[in-house]
């Protein structure tokens, strides 16, 4: 081998990588609990940028953490999202995930009204009584169509985590949701995605 | 609504969205079987790097869809990259996805050797009598143990896309890959993820 490996124990790599996280982050100074949610969505992505775009309305992480212990669901618009949170974790306090995008129901309702599927899953979500974190990776019509609903008194989130990623309409629909009085936590501008609307869930769940 | 939205039907917004894409690109050219896989892990991440760091080997592209059409099967690291890939798209080649992450026998054997999980599924699926491809998204580990395998022969992958993100090793991992006579298709440096991996595999599948 001409490339040289550093020598890292299999259980040491998630330690080694956030002091390496740290370090390049410098003396920049988080909120206790905005900060290993912060590091987790680098550590995902090995984006800096994160540090500077993730937004957090007050008290957002504590109020996740007494939802999730009150057995709040999460509801992703992704079935990446959906494999990659922690499920035991959220099961330990009753929760469970769901993700309505591969249901026949939901494709017939899209097709018909000439909406989008993440549309009507927002919809399908908003019937749900249990009390729902929503966690929104990809698509910015699942945020457009949760501000409709809030608007409307029709549902009340827990939190929303707003982190599609895109070109059409992303940028917008995260400043939709800083607009209403539902706690969230927002990735400003075009990044975001599936793996960090799941990173984000287990960075919650791994301060509990 | 204080905040603007674009007026996009549904069925255009992937259309718009590569619209501006391409147009932020400018006058960049890329080879031609290259540009969709570019422009679509740009589209999945929002990121611009991947028009600079994607690296292929010589007509990996070409070759993937060979192996593909001959029913090669994929392997990833991750069930959120297994969730992500067109399982439909593959299947009509014959072709499925493995994940062997959550195995039992992975868990204890990767414990047993104090080695990663991600380390004995590349020994695991380099038991596996089929074509393969290997989508790494969040493992350098993987990679490292596909290149041993490599090296002493008992490996040889139709591709492999190396993708993994993150600090530890995940540079390194890469640059071995590429040093071997495998074909490749590699995100040079820190960044991809298994959101990459995945959207990597889809838009091979969608040039076919």
């Amino acid at each position: 081998m001409k490339v040289e490996l550093e020598k890292v124990e299999p259980r040491e790599i998630e330690k080694r990588s956030f002091e390496i996280i740290s370090r390049e982050l410098g003396d920049r100074v988080f909120e206790k609990d905005q900060e290993m949610i912060i590091k987790r969505c680098i550590h995902t992505s090995a984006d800096f940028d994160y540090a500077d775009h993730l937004c957090f309305s007050e008290h957002a992480v504590k109020k996740a953490m007494d939802a999730i212990k009150k057995g709040a669901c999460i509801v992703t618009d992704t079935q990446m999202a959906k494999a990659g949170i922690n499920k035991k974790a959220l099961e330990q306090y009753g929760g469970e995930v769901y993700c309505f995008m591969s249901d026949e129901d939901v494709a017939k309702e899209a097709k018909k009204n000439g909406t989008t599927r993440a549309t009507v899953c927002m919809d399908k979500a908003a019937k749900l009584k249990k009390p729902l974190i929503f966690a929104i990776g990809n698509a910015p019509t699942a945020l457009v169509r949760l501000y409709e609903l809030i608007e409307e008194n029709k549902i009340k989130p827990e939190l929303i985590i707003g982190v599609p990623v895109g070109f059409v309409n992303v940028v917008q629909s995260k400043e939709l949701i800083m607009e209403t009085s539902i706690p969230y936590i927002v990735a400003r501008g075009r990044k975001g995605g599936s793996n960090i609307a799941a990173c984000i869930c287990n960075a919650i769940l791994y301060q509990m």
